[in-house]
C-alpha cells in the first residue's frame, strides 16, 4: 500500500517509538511523583519542552505548554485570546479552529472571517480590513491543511499588530511544524503544534506561547504543565513527540527538497486534462491538493483505496462533519462541481519517488475510467 | 524496588501494551479518513467504546466519550453541569474537581462545599443540606484518592434527585473503574475515569454519561467523538484501555480479595505507636492512608524511597499545589501534625504478600529511627 496521507496523520517513526519505548514498560511513575523515579520524569519533561521549544523558537521569550493533541492547543489559545470585543479568523481555518471560534459566537462573540484567496492563503487586505481597536485576537492557519497555502504569519502577525498592539496574535502550526523551515517572531503571541503529524504518536500537542503571556487552563486540577494543563503527563506520548521533532528538524531542509520533488513529480505525472491544481505555485511541498472536476472524491478515494494508494479529501477531520463539500476549499472561490472531486496527496520524507509514480498512474487511471463510465 | 504508589499510577500491563503496540506500528491512520484502514479503526474504537462501557453500565442507558485523561472528564462534567445556579460538591474531591470548581467560583458561579466524615467519605447529611432548588449540578467522588473511602454514589445520588430531580450528578471514579465492583443506576448522569490507574497508559480517559443527556464538548474541533470530544483519536491509548479494563474486570473480585489481604497485612504489620491511621474500616483495599505524627511525610518518603519502596504523600497530583499539608486530610479534620505526617500506600493486583511484609519493615524501621532522631 502507498500511504499518501500523512496530513491526516503519519506513521510513528519506528527509532522513536523504540527510544520512548521505556517510558511505558519501566520509566512508568507519575511525574509529580516525589521519589526519585518520578522526579526524573519531571526532569525529563522538561527538558524535553525546552529541546522542542528550541527547534522553532527563541527560549528565552518563548514557552511550551504540552496539550493531548493540536486542538487542544487551538481550543486552549481561543478561549485564552477571545475574551472581549472582536475575534478575527479566516475562512479556510482547520475546524480545530473554524468549531472554536464557532462556539465563541454561540456565546454571543463577534467573530470575523476574513476571506481567503483562491490557494487558500488567507486574503491579506480583508484579514487587516478586519482588525479594529476592539480586536483581541487573530487567528491565521499557518499551512493550510487542504491546499497547503503558506501563510506568511510573520508579516501578517507584524501587520496586525501595527494595527492594534493589543490584539494576540495565535497560528495553528500543525501542518508546518517540523516541515516548513521557521521561527516563530515576537508577534506571534501562541503556535499550535501536533506530534503525530511529524512521525510522533497521536495523544499529544502543544501550545507555544510567548513567555510572559498570561493564559488560562482548558483543562484544570493538580497543576502540571506549570498550572496551565493539568491531568497526568503523557510521559511516552511527549519523550516520542521529543524524539520525532528533533529527528525531522535534523533534516527539515533535506526533507523540504524531498518533499518539494516528489510534490513536483506528481504533479507532473497527472493528466492535465483529468486534473485541476488547487494548490498554488508557492504552497508547502508536503501537500497537493487537486480535483478530478464532476467526479466526487470520496468515490476516487474508495477506488485509489482498492488499487492500493490511500489518499485524503480535504481534511479527515472535517470528516466527522458529513458534509459534501469542504467548508475551506468552497472558500477558495471553486465551484461546488470542483470542490466536489478535491483529492489531497500528502507526503512524508518516508515517501519515495516510486510510490509517487505508482500513484500518478493510479489515479490517472481510475479518473480517466470514471469519465469514461460517465460519458 | 516495591512500588506502593499505585493510586498515582500504575505499571502499564505488558500483556495489553503488546496487544495494542499494532496500533503504533502499523495500524497507525487516522481513524477519520475513509479508506478500509482508518474506517475499521472508527469501527474498532466504537467497539472499545461499548466493551469498556459493558462493564461498569448498562449499554442502553448509557454512552462514553473518550477524553485525553480523568482530569479532563472531571472538567467537562463540570463545566458543562454548573450552568445556572448552584454547584454541589465535597471538601474530598480530587483537585481535577476542586480546581475546576474554583474556576467556576471564579467566574461568578456559587460552589457549596459538604463536610467530610473523618475517614474522607462525605458527610451525607451535610451534602443533602446544601442542595437545593438551583443546584445544578452535584460532584461526588466515588473513592476519594488519598483515604480510600468509598463514597455510597449510588445511594447519594438517589437522595439528591429526590431533593431535586434535575440536578446532575457527576462523580469521579477514577480509583474506583476496575476495583470496586459496582454498576452505574439512572440517577448518576456522569462518571470520569481513567485508564493509567488500572493497567493502562497515561494519555487516555473517559466521560460515561446517561445516553440522553446532552452536554457540550471542552475541546472543539473536527467533531470526534460524536462531536463531544474532537482531536484525532489516540488509537494505541484507547485499544490499551479497552484491554486493560477488560482485564481488570475480568478478575475484579479476585483483585479486591488479594487487596484487601495486602491492606489488611499492611496495616498488621505497622507499628501502631508509629502510626496513625486515616483510613476507615470501609475503604477501599486499594488505599492505605496512615500518619507518622510529628514527623514530614515527605522526608520519610525520600527515606523510603533509599530503602527501595515507592510510596505517596496524599495525592501525586496536589504536589504541584506546593503545599504543606494536603487539602483533603486536613478537612477529614486531623490535626496539621497528623496531617503533615501522612502516607498512602496503594496497592496493584500485581503487587505481593512479600513486598508488603518488606514494606511494613521498613516503614516501621525509617520512622523508629527519625523519632529517635528527634528525641
Amino acid at each position: 500500500m502507498i500511504y499518501l496521507d500523512n496530513a491526516a496523520t503519519t506513521k510513528p517513526d519506528e527509532e522513536c517509538l523504540k527510544a520512548a519505548e521505556k517510558y511505558l514498560y519501566s520509566e512508568f511513575y507519575n511525574p509529580s511523583a516525589l521519589y526519585k523515579g518520578g522526579y526524573a520524569l519531571q526532569l525529563e519533561i522538561k527538558e524535553t519542552r525546552e529541546r522542542i521549544l528550541s527547534l522553532i523558537a527563541d527560549v528565552e521569550n518563548f514557552g511550551l505548554v504540552f496539550t493531548s493533541c493540536g486542538s487542544e492547543a487551538d481550543n486552549q489559545a481561543i478561549f485564552c485570546g477571545g475574551k472581549r470585543g472582536n475575534v478575527v479568523t479566516t475562512a479556510g481555518e482547520h475546524s480545530a479552529v473554524y468549531s472554536t471560534v464557532s462556539e465563541l459566537k454561540q456565546r454571543g462573540f463577534e467573530v470575523r472571517f476574513a476571506e481567503i484567496n483562491p490557494d487558500g492563503s488567507v486574503n491579506e487586505e480583508s484579514l487587516l480590513s478586519l482588525v479594529d481597536e476592539k480586536t483581541s485576537l487573530v487567528s491565521v492557519i499557518h499551512v493550510n491543511n487542504e491546499t497547503g497555502a503558506i501563510n506568511d504569519i510573520v508579516r501578517l502577525s507584524k501587520l496586525v499588530k501595527a494595527r492594534n498592539k493589543f490584539t494576540l496574535f495565535h497560528s495553528d502550526g500543525v501542518q508546518a511544524f517540523g516541515k516548513i523551515p521557521f521561527k516563530l517572531t515576537r508577534d506571534i503571541d501562541m503556535y499550535s503544534v501536533s506530534a503525530h503529524k511529524i512521525g510522533g504518536v497521536k495523544g499529544v500537542g502543544a501550545l507555544i506561547k510567548r513567555k510572559n503571556l498570561i493564559i488560562k487552563p482548558l483543562v484544570y486540577g493538580g497543576g502540571q504543565e506549570n498550572g496551565l494543563r493539568s491531568g497526568t503527563e503523557n510521559v511516552f506520548g511527549i519523550k516520542n513527540f521529543g524524539f520525532a521533532a528533533e529527528k525531522r528538524y535534523a533534516c527539515i531542509k533535506e526533507n523540504y527538497k524531498k518533499a518539494s520533488e516528489m510534490h513536483a513529480l506528481l504533479w507532473e505525472k497527472l493528466d492535465k486534462s483529468l486534473f485541476k491544481r488547487i494548490s498554488g505555485e508557492n504552497c508547502s511541498p508536503y501537500i497537493l491538493s487537486v480535483s478530478a472536476e464532476g467526479l466526487r472524491g470520496e468515490t476516487l478515494l474508495h477506488e485509489a483505496d482498492d488499487a492500493g494508494l490511500m489518499i485524503g479529501t480535504g481534511s479527515a477531520c472535517s470528516s466527522n462533519e458529513k458534509k459534501r463539500f469542504s467548508r475551506a476549499v468552497l472558500a477558495c472561490g471553486v465551484s461546488e462541481s470542483v470542490a466536489e472531486g478535491v483529492l489531497r496527496l500528502s507526503f512524508s520524507p518516508d515517501n519515495t519517488c516510486d510510490e509517487i509514480l505508482r500513484a500518478a498512474e493510479i489515479l490517472n487511471k481510475i479518473v480517466a475510467n470514471r469519465k469514461e463510465i460517465m460519458k
